[in-house]
């Protein structure tokens, strides 16, 4: 593999120059961060489950009319996207009371809203990515107000699809965030789905058992993680069915992390 | 002065019982809290002179067609005000960038905002106050939406005509807070102004000198608050002119304390 430059490192994933104008590769870590970065830690295996189930996400999306910035999956931890200009904030679609809400509302874990929420943090580290409304976005010029629209669109078609696609897989939609991108054609730019879609930024529960099959195992030092990510990727049909996914997977990652 | 039944004991104000049904009297104590109450003191004559400004500013504020709950100036510490039912949301109006503003979005002090921001926040001592959206309300059914509009509506003629009345007189007005109540007639209601208008709830800086004039002397440990509230109620006319009015009201305002 040639050396190539890296244009941006998150924290869970690294961005680099992609084989043409107006491309990326976007590349999974197994990092694992919580809480603004105060926790840090490695779910090992997780940036290869995220990538897989991404793709898949972001492949249905698009299927539905949804643009995105998702070319095509390059290898396990790699997948090749359109470059875009990210815009600063993450919008949080919130189905059920979970996290942050319930503690900052004093509303109990689990409690199905009465009507889907969408919230907006500026993404700011150092700032610990501050809840914000449409008003400081407009007041601020973090988005357009035809942007802005363009993303509550993109971001409630998200949820409903999404919705349906877990539940028809006995999975709970709780909340999830999505970024969205600015792709420019000239002097023109249009708003399209970035980023990724995975248990990292999204509360999927067992609509059974209640169990987490998120990054909160992680959060909450629930144990399982690989584990949790895995079942989504199962469930999903992201895994031979019956076989070892697991050591499956895990085998190709480290090749792809040396780069074999 | 008879025993009244005591309707709600706030932070800075108590609500009796009205001489007639479907009003209260609301009391102004000297009472001064800061950080969701856990710094507490007392500012001696504040509420002679808040119950004086509010008064003076909800009279000129129901002038131009705004809506209030303030009825009459009843003595130095009281005014009888119509019974609403509170709705559980301040409504912040901000203009220069100062406070929470300031430290979760990482903007100077002191900065223009480009434009009005309108901000909420769940009226609840216990979470401490948290930032809503319109999304959390309608959520949660905190204000209806006809309701949400009148207060935007409200609060931006209010900003409109308050930042000229200081403007006039010298001081810039940063921010303030509002609240609004539903006035209910017989099955049907409507949104009224409630609560107060004073130095407790707004920024007020002198244009010349920046020197604040409200609360933020009493949560920084700046000294001088009562001055400064007498500062603003005397630019408002409300103080006589050259008279040492702080002297004068201190004087009515013991009075008024113990019932004379």
């Amino acid at each position: 593999m040639s050396r190539r430059r890296q244009i941006y490192e998150g924290k869970a994933k690294i961005l680099y120059e992609g084989p043409e104008p107006g491309t990326l590769i976007q590349y999974f870590k197994d990092d694992a961060t919580a809480f603004n970065a105060q926790k840090k830690g490695t779910i090992s295996g997780k940036g290869v489950l995220n990538n897989r189930i991404s793709e898949h996400l972001f492949t249905l999306l698009g299927n539905i009319g949804i643009p995105t910035h998702f070319i095509r999956r390059l290898n396990m931890r790699e997948q090749l996207v359109r470059q875009v200009e990210i815009i600063p904030i993450e919008v949080v679609v919130r189905n059920v009371a979970a996290g942050s809400l319930s503690k900052r509302l004093g509303i109990e874990e689990g409690t199905q809203l009465p009507r889907t929420i969408l919230e907006y943090y500026y993404k700011d580290d150092a700032l610990g990515d501050p809840m914000i409304t449409e008003e400081h976005i407009a007041c601020f010029g973090w988005a357009g107000q035809d942007e802005l629209a363009d993303i509550v669109d993109m971001a409630i078609r998200t949820n409903d699809f999404l919705t349906g696609l877990f539940a028809g897989i006995g999975i709970r939609l709780v909340d999830f965030k999505l970024e969205f991108g600015r792709l420019w054609e000239d002097d023109y730019s249009r708003v399209i789905l970035a980023d990724e879609i995975s248990p990292d930024g999204c509360r999927l529960w067992d609509m059974k058992t209640s169990e987490k099959l998120d990054k909160d195992r992680f959060r909450r030092d629930l144990g399982g993680e690989v584990e949790a990510y895995q079942e989504v990727a199962r469930r999903l049909g992201l895994l031979p069915e019956g076989a070892d996914g697991a050591v499956l997977d895990l085998d190709e990652a480290r090749k792809a992390r040396k780069g074999e």
